[in-house]
């Protein structure tokens, strides 16, 4: 037994309140090297009396880990545990002192989740687990209004560049709802829309204006009027890592240097503000002398932003806070974000854009959930780059289902390209054939998937500017294929909660082959899904439980007996087989998909 | 080289900052697998032009592992990093995508810590590094005022039952404020002064009324203000988890049920408010039917506990609380608490009583430290209870310098025994030797040492109500010798900070021994600690460095030669060597130890 791979340490993602009565706990072993983990608990001031022992069970595999996971009810919300771990030949048991040989009868050594307060319990908004996103780009979605246009803006469709103006704006998304609807889009996610001289408005001027080019808090209100009469929410983009140049106060202080009384709501390093050896002598985003960061410690600056926050909620009725850059303001600063914004809503969606490991961020007190870029990593080195194979991808998806809470896991924002990425399908080297898997696995997998306007059309792009086209509003522009595509599987997705709170196996995934089949289960409903991530026709054999099945996709039904099932896949083809393992009461869907066309 | 051994994750002990300045990056491998550790760092923004490389040392050991660490000074506050680990024969790559052949140049995959802002930055109260505790159970130390005494008092001296009173109180404490200076106590800690019906007083009555037993609000002040014209400061015990009975708002919903207006202020499970079945319808602590758990995410408790903490600072003085059964309150309720006193005075020291892992609430945004009871367990393992060798005690101290960050270890509370345990003596099978050795080693270890009343004059006793047994005034029950021993430790250790904030290294720590030696070292000075902890007489031998070295305790200059030097020690005997490194304006102090007895 691998001692040193043993790794389990309270809260975080290794023992985590999952709602207010159940625990999880977690504890990671070598791959392949623990035949059973039992996990013995009970309450610390009566131990005698409140003793159980429950089974772990193996969740996550991946390259050197296996992860087990059981889940418990403490009967008085106190929790004490350890583990006793078995190998083929020996035992040991763990807790807070280390390793020892036999159970230790020493309470006070094991480990402990002392007490599940309820403040500390996190429960993201619930109609996260079922949002489908869909990412606007105002500026580039559609002019509804031309009345608004920017002085040289250019003709619909023209070539991005980073500095050019096409005259989008919220009238436009207005008048385009019915597609978004259509598409099944359940949120929709504005990149910033406060004035900015910009076109991307990242540097913002006034955090209280509406961009005269966008329109005007009216038509704001009027947009989230509409979306919500048709069940859909509204995210906005919350630039408080920095404003732009041009914000009054900034400006002010580049005018009165120490004297201004906004000195301190920015980090200076050196008066006068100024930019010496390519490097500004105050705090910015990057390097980037546009973009001055607050000093979000000044109780001023608190007030204004939070301020801010509450406002677009109270007043105009948003549903969702983006907050950019998010890891590099203070902790503290979004904790006093996330009581203002919940006080007022606790349904409000706070999700931080972290491109990297985000716990710290995510234990309650500060974000909901994160934009999903090691997901997104792990999707695009699969089923874009093809830098991995079936194996390697089941890890990472695996490790990644480890990393978090489960909790989290549900809710997070799970988008394959942005306005900061280069498109999905560009990244497929434009073949839609491998766009289609990686979309097809963003919406069967666990969290809220979102859609970066147009790539449901077929539009492609480089990184910025390149990513951040048109919308193509001309029918003899648009994929309607891809569209269809999109448009059943989020209506599958939408229909089944196998696919947002279901489990997840990865049935096949073998190195150094693209093919792959994973499960979706929940106490409803089994769906197993087979990939052929490959340029070539494959014929994938697994074992599949007796039963009656549907082919999803192709609507037909048929029966299995127990034993292997093959397929055979064209080149980046797939299939999706459904089995129904309880009476449900959630309706039957083959019908939609009877027709729709399959690559 | 096990990879299975390696972990690392950004932020808690593995990267912190330790300063405004400093990062400390560590990251763990299978003990003796690897040669060296590369740390190859950079702004992310521009990785190019700040690149950085650093090698790591290893600065612990445990039983399965190595600790490396590095500190950092990243120049623009941003932190992008990388492990380059090389065993005998290969190197990997170790970074947020995990392990490699090579160095990636992929930056976004690399570790990140975003910014290291301000209010984030943990820096618990300087005073704490220096300080000496003085834990005072205070109906129990000294009677200055007899009018004060409870019905039915005891004689003092007696023997301490979980229901008797001897009459201890506020003038009492003030009265011998001269011993704790004489001793060199720089913080005295009282167990809760607050009135309550019971000689332990962790049953609250009224959170805003001394107990009258003790004194009144007057004399506290009094107390608090001949304390700080010694330089010495005060500590209380905040009991928030819980009230007593008695608490008027308790009382109320005893009396009214769910239409009490104070039903809200405790956790109902059922009403009406009793005990079935031995359990009480309402969360308690532990199952203690007269402890009522504080529904502390309520707002009125939480102004009403929030004043509680605010006034004592404001109105009386005090300079620290300790936070009983601190974790099984909720996260939010301390971080609420901890801005609200640091609000009025950042140098308030809080400290949480946490047995356990305490990570979670050491973060920044919560405690300062915790009571460290993983030190007192290992301490008493091997110095006490015989129950570990050398090896183990070395390795369970290596890792819990491992456990925390080193802001954090440097003003843990380090007890040896409390009101909660029976008195080291007592552990140590009223072998004063073996307790010197267990002080020695205290006093002579990173964090702020507590000393248990009555323990420097040689007190005894069980667990409670033996350990809280009357203080011993009468100078032929005074252990004098041994009250010599703690004076003149703590004098030592007040006047080299080697002790409080050098470095820690084990010299001989071997299995199935019981020699050890350990050095304390900063740029000052180098303390040698030899120390026989076994009942025969022993000669231990150990390499050197060449130079002028003196015997502290004895008073004995003299010159070594490179090479091994070897003591011969009775059972239970020690010496201190002290090593000049560079000039220092800190005076030489080997004049006061020169005449102390030892053992």
């Amino acid at each position: 037994m691998l001692l040193e791979a043993i790794y389990h340490r309270p809260k975080q993602n290794w023992c985590y309140a999952y709602d207010q009565e159940t625990l999880h706990v977690r504890i990671r072993t070598k791959r392949n090297d623990i035949s059973k983990v039992t996990l013995v608990w009970g309450d610390k001031y009566r131990f005698d009396t409140y003793k159980y022992e429950t089974e772990m069970t193996v969740f996550a595999s991946d390259r050197l880990f296996d992860y087990w996971e059981a889940s418990v009810k403490p009967p008085f919300r106190r929790f004490t545990y350890g583990f006793l771990i078995h190998g083929d030949n020996e035992q040991v048991w763990f807790d807070e002192k280390g390793f020892s040989d036999e159970i230790s009868d020493d309470i006070p050594t094991y480990f402990n989740f002392p007490y599940m307060n309820k403040p500390d319990i996190h429960e993201p908004p619930a109609w996260v687990k079922e949002a489908v996103f869909y990412q606007i780009f105002p500026e580039r979605f559609a002019n509804g209004d031309p009345s608004l246009d920017p002085e040289h803006v250019e003709e619909w469709g023209g070539t991005p560049t980073p500095y050019n103006y096409f005259g989008g704006d919220i009238q436009g998304v207005i008048d385009h709802l019915d597609h978004l609807q259509k598409l099944g889009v359940t949120c929709i996610y504005f990149t910033p829309l406060f004035e900015s001289p910009t076109n991307h408005k990242y540097d913002t001027i006034d955090y209280m204006k509406i961009d005269p080019q966008f329109g005007d808090e009216e038509k704001l209100k009027e947009l989230v009027r509409e979306c919500h009469q048709r069940d859909m929410k509204v995210m906005l983009d919350a630039v408080f890592n920095h404003s732009g140049r041009l914000f009054e106060p900034f400006q002010d202080v580049i005018k009165h240097g120490p004297d201004s009384k906004y000195a301190d709501w920015f980090i200076i390093r050196e008066f006068p503000i100024d930019v010496v050896d390519d490097i500004p002598t105050y705090d910015t985003f990057s390097f980037e002398r546009n973009m001055p960061k607050f000093n979000t410690e000044n109780p001023e600056v608190k007030e204004y932003l939070l301020n801010v926050a509450r406002y677009w909620i109270e007043e105009v009725g948003i549903d969702s806070w983006r907050l950019d850059v998010a890891n590099e303001v203070d902790h503290q600063f979004w904790r006093e974000f996330r009581q203002a914004v919940k006080e007022i809503n606790p349904d409000v969606y706070i999700l931080g854009e972290i491109w990297h490991d985000s716990m710290m961020w995510l234990q309650g007190d500060q974000f909901d959930a994160v934009m999903n870029y090691l997901f997104t990593n792990s999707v695009l080195d699969f089923f874009a780059k093809d830098a991995v194979d079936s194996k390697q991808f089941a890890e990472a998806i695996y490790s990644l289902q480890a990393f978090y809470p489960q909790h989290i896991s549900e809710v997070m924002f799970n988008l394959l390209d942005s306005h900061d990425t280069p498109r999905l399908l560009h990244m497929c080297q434009e073949d839609k054939r491998k766009m289609k898997l990686a979309a097809l696995f963003q919406l069967t997998y666990t969290g809220a998937p979102c859609i970066y306007y147009g790539d449901e059309f077929g539009l492609t792009g480089e990184n910025d500017p390149g990513c951040r086209k048109c919308m193509v509003w001309e029918e003899k522009d648009q994929d309607l294929d891809l569209f269809d595509f999109y448009r059943n599987l989020i209506a599958l997705r939408r229909m089944y909660p196998a696919f947002r709170t279901g489990s997840l196996t990865f049935l096949q995934a073998e190195a150094e082959d693209k093919r792959l089949v994973y499960e979706r289960r929940d106490e409803h409903h089994s769906f197993i899904i087979a990939v052929n991530n490959e340029d070539k026709a494959q014929t994938i054999s697994f074992p599949l439980d007796q039963g009656r099945y549907e082919d999803v996709w192709a609507g037909d039904p048929f029966t299995h007996e127990q034993g292997l099932y093959s397929v055979s896949l064209q080149p980046y083809d797939f299939v999706i087989l459904k089995k129904q393992l309880k009476s449900t009461e959630v309706p039957e869907g083959s019908a939609p998909f009877a027709n729709a066309a399959c690559n």
